[in-house]
């Protein structure tokens, strides 16, 4: 039976992309190599990694001003990392605090700066984003911001108007519809939602966020300004991993670019949300206008009914769709490559099991 | 025609496993997904790196003394991140300079303690390996070696007798032979040469060697003790690189083991060495005794000498074979996936090479 996969992420990966990576493990491009033999430093993967930097520009417009890096240790290298390049001791940053992965990246910049957490949701258990943030200290070096949260099922759907640098975690959202860049001092992303399998981050950092004057020991790993010197070729990076994320940026570009995947992404949306609404036996879990496009909360009045349905589920093919533990019921995440036909599948079988209960 | 790959790395790995991994892209394991949207936490990949585990603990005989753990960025952030794990301020430690990677593995570990640099055979261009290590100081908390050095082609062929923990840096040869564990405290080895892809590091550390004392900043990505804690898990890991480590594992169990790997490792040696030696238009460049099994340099009287044969290589498919610029002419990675029919091609190739030529 086919198998809709609402992973949370790792996730489910364009069949095209999987197929033609299959392929490559045996013979790239007809080179009687496998791509997990290339040499890093060799033509093959710098026409890669170039291609990969190339298509992300072009997809989400970004001009010279910015760098395309590609970094491994995920978001949560970032965490400290990001604090670490961007601040000195005695720097301020802002911090807005909407779940989970925005306290994982606050508790980590405390090491280096003065960071003001703003804008919490914490005691509504981060079901919406607070929008107002005049409370940005006039000294802060930028406002950090999780565009979307995995586990909570919230989605920034319209970006802070502040004058200072945003820095994005956009790990499980980017690529998923345009944003306008110039708002962005720094997006990092982990590649294992939209973007590519695990093992590869994207850094996009914008030249005047490069710090020359930091007082603090940086290993050469640990520098944006390695990354940028050397095309992300220091060392040895993770060959594979960026040569999926090119594939999946192709993609991508074929379909359309982002304004056609937020199209997608959107109708999707709003197939899986619609049901939520009419069905007298799900209700969703954040406020309406910041529900996530790419992580779609919902539970049923008691568990006796989840465990229900989840069953009915699994038998449709639907998998992976157990809430995290923070909001119980069920996530169905539905990231870019997730065809909009599994979410029928999910929808119908809700469907059915509201005519079976009612 | 066929390819003889002798890339230094990313290196070759062994058919069946690209095979497998090939098809583990389509489906993995008959679950219906690719090993590259399943998620890290679910049982499929909690296998995977428990048997990555188990089979590294079968084939090296580590007891329960050692941890086995996974990280990211490289032998280059292992550089910094051992020196930040096992040395407070103050506190000294011997490392040998035996190349271009001990040469960075002491940069980067003097921002942590007090380093003793010992052992430089740097006056030479590393073409030994200077053995006596009377002098490491009596305060040194361990011992950093380089066992293989890539670029020079020199290898330790006999462990340094000493009675405090050395750290190893083992990325060239890790696997390729077996090694008296007891002796160290720590071995690391970025993936990419004889246990899998780019994409993975492995940390191999003891017991006794983590330190619950620190009095510096540990992030949770840089510290042993998370990785220790979360079996790896921490965050998401790079789970392809990991899966197809796990493979290569087997791979090596089923050709029987370290021992048996040794013996075909040092068939293939002498196979190519004995060439270099009989055959008047190529010479070794490192002393005898420390010649590596897994990097072997040779090069020509003159550099027109050296261009006419790079020909003749690459029309007999041996690829990958150009000398590091600090060696210059050639060097021949002969990892452990490289079939022992390559070198036969190669010194084939030497031997009319000379026919014609003599």
């Amino acid at each position: 039976m086919k198998k809709h996969n609402f992973n949370p992420g790792p996730a489910v990966l364009p069949l095209p992309v999987l197929q033609e990576a299959s392929q490559a493990i045996l013979d790239y491009n007809r080179t009687g190599l496998s791509i997990l033999e290339i040499s890093h430093r060799g033509s093959d993967f710098v026409a890669i990694i170039d291609e990969a930097i190339s298509l992300t520009r072009e997809l989400l417009g970004l001009s010279d001003d910015y760098h395309v890096l590609f970094t491994t240790g995920g978001a949560s290298t970032q965490f400290f990392m990001l604090a670490q390049n961007l601040l000195n001791e005695g720097d301020s940053a802002a911090y807005a605090d909407t779940g989970t992965w925005a306290n994982k990246a606050i508790k980590e910049a405390k090491a280096y700066g003065s960071i003001k957490v703003m804008n919490s949701s914490k005691d509504k258990n981060y079901s919406f984003i607070p929008k107002d943030f005049s409370g940005i200290p006039a000294e802060a070096k930028f406002l950090h911001v999780t565009s979307n949260n995995t586990i909570y099922g919230t989605q920034i759907h319209q970006w802070p108007e502040v004058n200072i640098p945003i820095v994005c975690d956009m790990s499980s959202d980017i690529f998923s519809r345009p944003i306008p860049v110039e708002k962005f001092g720094l997006i990092y992303a982990g590649a294992q939602k939209n973007l590519g399998p695990a093992g590869v981050t994207m850094v996009l950092l914008r030249k005047d966020m490069v710090r020359t004057d930091l007082t603090h020991h940086m290993p050469p790993m640990l520098d944006y300004k390695t990354y940028i010197a050397e095309n992300s070729l220091y060392n040895t990076p993770p060959v594979f991993p960026i040569y999926v994320c090119m594939l999946t940026l192709r993609w991508l570009k074929q379909l359309g670019g982002l304004k056609a995947m937020e199209v997608i992404n959107q109708a999707k949306g709003k197939l899986l949300y619609d049901e939520i609404d009419a069905n007298p036996f799900f209700k969703g879990t954040v406020a309406v206008e910041d529900r996530s496009l790419m992580n779609v909360c919902f539970v049923c009045d008691n568990e006796t009914l989840e465990n229900e349905f989840a069953i009915d589920a699994k038998n449709a093919g639907c998998i992976n769709l157990k809430g995290h533990r923070s909001v119980g019921g069920f996530r169905a995440s539905i990231y870019n490559a997730l065809p909009i036909e599994s979410v029928q599948v999910l929808v119908d079988t809700m469907k059915e099991f509201a005519r079976k209960k009612g």
